[in-house]
């Protein structure tokens, strides 16, 4: 299996690096791709890291996941005339098995397009841009993990990848080996904290778009 | 607030990486240190990344965070007879709130012989090196996510490191801090498959230690 990573800079750490570690201990390949094979920094105080591959050299991807990040870096990669990485998000969405993404990366998918008619979930402070920006979008009730419909997984906020990428093994090759990734990297979760989130959903967080 | 991670080639990905999101949200500055600031490769399929600091240039931190890794790579840590890796923890343990490792991370801890009369846990896969190699460690009864000990904080197997790091948050700053980064990046888990550990631990697959 080869999973395809679109990265950009301010992207979250979490949203790439937990799930990629996931599909490593699956045995995958992935790629982190980006238009230039130059280094991106994640979000944050993040630190910098290496694009293994540009989009041109894109290879036959069995699922992409789509991460999210800073809003205002989201917004650039919206607003960004060119649609370099929407226009790359539509070629792949036509080869690939399973369009993944998670956080706010369901943001970028939705802009792509390729949510419209779609259940689809994001980060709980984002739910409300599918209704204000997206009205294709059908938003999941309450605040599920990952939204699953037809070949569209879509992720809740950056730690719920790690449920959602062990559903992704899963769909790509079944319940004993996402078990094996389980064991593997000791996921029995078990928080030493009980906040609770807010029961409305904030207005959307995106910055509006540019004329 | 700073947190020290010292690093190694072969470093697991998410030892570094979940626990470093987790920080980068409590808002706490995190130096990734290496004896020499030269890019480094993550475990396995992983990706090249920047350190961010060398040992000499470390700075006053409130906390180190020693990762697991690969075992050959933690063998050779441990056998390197220049001890850099290991002075660097013993130097730094004499100096900082709180001492932590998560994974297999606890054989550098233990190595350098900063667990020694401490409770402490480890990967499920690891907890017989204690017995079988550093003895004078207790291990912790049973599979905790994490056990505080004074001021040892050590975690089991990988993902354990999200629940260990936030209760760092909680033990630096309180509770409601560590709730915020809860929230923040909606940490509410429900793994899709329900794999079950081995009930008997394995022998010690840490490489024996060269002459």
């Amino acid at each position: 299996m080869i999973i395809g990573i679109p990265v950009y800079d301010q992207v979250d750490m979490f949203d790439v690096t937990g799930p990629f570690d996931i599909f490593d201990w699956a045995g995958f390949d992935i790629d982190l791709l980006a238009a230039e094979r130059e280094p991106k920094r994640f979000r944050s105080k993040g630190f910098t890291y290496e694009v293994t591959r540009s989009f041109a050299d894109a290879r036959n991807y069995d699922a992409i996941w789509v991460p999210g990040g800073e809003p205002d870096a989201i917004a650039a990669i919206i607003d960004d005339p060119k649609r370099t990485y929407l226009d790359f998000l539509v070629a792949q969405a036509s080869r690939v098995s399973w369009v993944c993404s998670v956080c706010d990366g369901a943001m970028l998918l939705a802009a792509a397009g390729l949510l419209d008619g779609y259940r689809a979930t994001t980060h709980w402070e984002f739910v409300k841009c599918f209704e204000e920006r997206f009205p294709k979008v059908i938003a999941a009730e309450g605040r599920p993990r990952f939204v699953l419909d037809r070949n569209r997984l879509t992720g809740a906020g950056i730690s719920s990848g790690l449920d959602e990428a062990l559903m992704l093994v899963k769909l790509l090759c079944g319940t004993a080996a996402a078990e094996e990734v389980q064991r593997a990297i000791q996921y029995y979760p078990d928080p030493p904290v009980n906040g609770t989130l807010p029961s409305d959903a904030p207005a959307c967080p995106l910055p509006a778009r540019r004329a």
